[in-house]
């Protein structure tokens, strides 16, 4: 049984990995690698398949050990840190604006991951963070800025707020993040999860929990309406 | 054995159960009722029992047909339909005033069982309906005059978002009550709940799903200290 | 206390219920009134406040007891039954196309919610019903005429597959809504939403279980970008 | 794209972040500073502005590598380390006493915060630690005394029984903590968190799970009614 | 396919349904049937198929209609109502005493079914109901009546707390019941449960919600040790 | 707009509903009615969709009210009413033995679903109902013809013990069906669901609560290879 | 404020911490200590407060780490290292015979737990370990021997399906005790203790996850009646 | 007592565990070994036992530094390192095919638990990983040599959505295992399984969260018929 010897990284023989290569043609933008759990090796590996024959490749969920990895073998990518992003290739041109909200200063890295998604793929990003309705002032004092944007992207841990609020200030469509900020029963996500689902603003749906780069790609589809 | 003809009705032998009546001197006020899964029976047994050492009894969730058996047995009760309440006795002296916030329509009958609570025990209660935060403006019409209020009440189902906002626009003690209103994920009041007690707001403690009562009487001991 | 008298009906008094009047400027469109649970006589006068300052309304989970009802204070009001939705007023003109995609014969109901919702708004909408991934050629027999569509909204219970199969095939914006069909671990409507919210294919978020109205709602703000 | 050289530290630039300057204004206290999950870095940032234009801050979840931290930055600040509290400022003065009750030795960190944070926004503070209800007497003991204060919070794991039991000896407002503490069934608190909010006793209301900072800011509210 | 003519009623051909008939030789008494969900018809089937060979049986579960199906097949049998328990054949001598607590007047249906289970198989019970801890001396003013019992059987539902208290103040063996009882976050007994579960107390083990037969049940195989 | 008239019945433009005709080829056996939630109408209209180019066609969870309109339709058809199952066809030539075993009484109607589904599809199906560990005996009495099957489905509520028990005597396929029988943490089948799944015993795979039809279906797949 | 200086050590104060020094008079066994989260310090200090007015003292969950501070503190305490006990004082005369049963391998630390607990208190255990369902008739050839037992402690992870087998065989009392040993879906020891509780054999009540002490002492009691 | 000595090491006295010897007589195959959270001292022991009157043994989720202590033990085992397995022993002649589908490279450690397994106990098996329906070309791309199959076995994580897809191509029994892979709302495994056990397409079982080696097992005995 060859089998053994081959599997000492599942790598090594990528017959068996089929990366999704036409991706781009199908759905605009090519395969984006999911980097949290994998090794660098296996990073690299991948994203060299994509590169064949796209002209650029995005991983996310990209720690600093990693990006030193992804670094000495993209030499032309990009990290940005605070979004935990590595992106290799040019950017689209850009289009219209799309505003990121957040409500508290630990919402940041998911907000970041969103708003470098959308700057990646196209779109001008307007970002008010720590703008969470324990001083809902903050938020509409910033009303007039956060008109100007087709899509927002409103981010939020803990009771999961701010889309509510905003879904009733603005007549634009509302991509809500919950993220797994808290203690207790925040319980990782799952209770701003639910207040976004359940909330009585219309125009709001909902991504999984600290999924930053659904939310940026989705807007970006938006916004290239 | 002769339990069996005893148990015809569980309250026949009253001798088995032990109505606390001693509560009024230990609590402030006696035993109330919560009528839900009683008999029109049941219930006016238990309030008689009450009444031949207290000059007062209150029942809790009586619907109409069980508030006509027990105005039949206590002439001098008065039912309040919206609170579910049939209260016999006369009202505490009122003192401070108590604020009842409710979202929406549908948290109506919960936010009145809060109020006439309250409003029996000896508060003079400023009702707010209707003003969730899918139209803020709303809310924040009536201000001044809910910063009057010693102590609010804040009901809301769905997203339960309305007291997140209160805490933060509010220096007092919020008691904030989910209500089982809702569909979908509201998962009869847990989300409300959830939210609540996850609020990014200071000042804000939480009673059980749909417990109007609670929060009334909770209330009012604070506003008598 | 003159309470009591007045909360015979809830909506008596309507000073007491802030009906949010002003929506229409702020969102785009006036309040909408979900009827499940409220009597056909708070629909009415609900429906009525809003027709004083707005020259439309609509009514949602409207049965077709009430359906009759509010036909007889409403002449000019329409009853979609199958979308048990209830509308009076004009239709906005007709802007780009909205593909509605459901997985099968159950999800019906909820499929007309979201489809009559965004025809009413404003949107053409093309159904494909009765797709789910059982026999997934009857989905790529429509690829062409679907990817006609500006969004896509997807409609799926018991195992809610069928957003992640449309998120793999069309590079547009989906909005995904959960069902509450099915039985056993469907859990009402969870388990659908949960696939929905972890699909590997991107550019899809969701709204609450069985909320074709709050997805009309949403393909229509973005449709108008 | 200027951003990715901006986030080497979110807070470098704090024009994203905006701590809300104006809190003690509208709530009477400024806004405290949860340090759990931030670094000593970030901590020290946003205590810097807000000191700016208050005379106080007060930081949460403060563990003794953190505490070393703030105490070299803020010279004139103390810890308070069985609480996890670091507090710049002056207390304010002393209006009536709360009682702190906890059922067992592993819930005194949090009785601890709710305890110290008290004392900090003014209120004389009694503390009655390890009365849990495996052995009933010791709590009875201590009934003239508590009997003084104006307020109970009452803190207890595991089962959670403790302020049911309160709650049928004492006619106080009592504000309920469920903590972590405990293993199996326990579910980190969830366990005695539902028992606090389905307890038989009135008068009670529950906070979030180990969050006595809530507690104790809720309780002095109550105090200077 | 002879199938389907078998199957009109399940029971027409016990030969495919295996009554356990030696279940009193293995465990000292005989098959108890569950009688909720089956039909008159399936539950006299079994009944006399069991007193073939035993001297006895219990049914469970029975309510009024079912009673008279029953009485009318069984003539001996006796039907205790509160207990909804219908039972066949002389009872077994009295041994040693076994007390049954309850919280709540709600409780004493399960509680009822423990007791009338214990009497019929051989133990003498004392009966305290009605003694939830929101008024805790009741429970103390029987506590000299309650350690003359081997074994307690403790009741109650909402937050579950008795069998906690009594715990702390019997060295006793404790088995524990939660019932049904309650609303809201009672969630239908599974609170009540997890505070068992929980409890600080040693010596307590608990059954099923509503499960007043197992504890009944139980409790007489420890006394008859 | 035209939808309107359209959708007095979902069903009376087929063209909407796109019934996957071509099952047969690719699986084996036509689409399945599931009836529950269908109107007999719509139950009919489907039927005759799939007998158009299908020469059979089978409808499950088939109530006696819907029988009588099935069998009006489809003269042919049989109704098998302890398995709720209507066909229309004639079965395939029978193939190897399938023993279905159930725990309880309670469980035989889903026992008997996918006892008929198999026997329709071609297996001889050896039923051995109502030998529940509780008196394992019974099982182990059985042992010499349930060997002889070459498939096994294993039925059970409550705690879903059986499946681990057969799964420690038999060396063949298992696959357990977990029932919605029980009652309070029986939780509609949760618990016998997670019990199986966990079992020790290697050689078993689940299929959704109350799913005998799936059961039955998979294991004449099996059953002929 | 002197409070700072005291909680260096929560427990350098004892006067704060209430050790229930009379448990031996009223439960008839003194307070155990639970070591696991206390620090060697704390756990010495309640150790030596217990032993003023007690001649013993039990510590549970003590890792090798803590026994060798607490051997150096108590030096005639012994270490019972698979039960992670560590006990001073002499053993209670030993009365009737405890049987406990083990599924797995795993699960030895609870069972020794238990076992141990029951030694300290006086039975005398017969332990039967591994013997899962998987190879049911490994507990059928220890069932003369079993039989012999006046109680019995049955310990599962994963399906924690040997509870129900050995009530099906056994007319003792059986105490259950679920442990969180599994992966998946065993949810920590939930899956076991939901098997447990819906056990169709009767005459079994459950404790906590994990909890072998609780399952050692409630076994003691009974055995001494 | 002597059971302290003893119970250094719970397995110096294999008197007390039960290893269940002849399995292999009655399954066809010895028991497993699961090797996770065993001691290498543990496992060898066990190992050595089943050794003793069988001719191989396989041990289960073996980490690379329990592999090198088997190794040393077992000089002629064999570890595959990518599905943690450790066999010692010849591997049964070879039938039929086995498919085994994975919808990401992170599901591969389970896929190949299952094909090393399915190898082991005699199957031929087709690996085709990284099919997922993302890309749902990958999967119709394999069609054909997928069906040469005569079981398949389809592994995911996230939303699980392979093996509904997978059941609308294929006629062939299908086991499905959900993996652990994921983050926020896939709920460790739960969310893929719940989708499994609902999917629409007939012919699917699922078996626990990660359990490939079941999933090898059970196709294993169906290959076998």
């Amino acid at each position: 049984m060859k089998t053994k010897r081959i599997f000492i990284d599942p790598f090594e023989d990528l017959g068996f990995a089929k990366v999704d290569l036409h991706r781009e043609i199908r759905k605009g933008f090519p395969e984006v690698v999911f980097a949290e759990g994998k090794t660098g090796h296996q990073a690299c590996a991948i994203g060299k398949t994509i590169l064949k024959i796209n002209n650029k490749v995005m991983f996310t969920r990209v720690n600093s050990k990693m990006a030193v990895i992804l670094k000495k073998e993209f030499k032309k990518g990009l990290y940005y840190n605070a979004a935990r992003i590595f992106y290799v290739g040019i950017k689209k041109p850009v289009s219209g604006l799309i505003a990121v909200l957040s409500a508290g200063t630990a919402d940041i890295p998911i907000a970041e991951e969103a708003a470098i998604t959308a700057e990646i793929m196209g779109s001008k990003v307007l970002r008010i963070y720590d703008v969470g309705v324990a001083g809902i002032h903050r938020l509409i004092t910033f009303r007039k800025r956060i008109e100007k944007a087709r899509v927002l992207i409103v981010i939020a841990g803990m009771d999961g707020v701010l889309p509510s609020v905003a879904g009733g200030l603005f007549a634009k469509p509302i991509i809500a993040v919950p993220t797994s900020v808290g203690y207790g029963l925040s319980l990782k996500g799952v209770t701003a999860l639910l207040t976004m689902l359940n909330s009585c603003a219309p125009g709001i749906a909902v991504v999984n929990i600290d999924n930053g780069f659904g939310a940026g790609y989705l807007a970006c589809l938006i916004n290239q309406l």
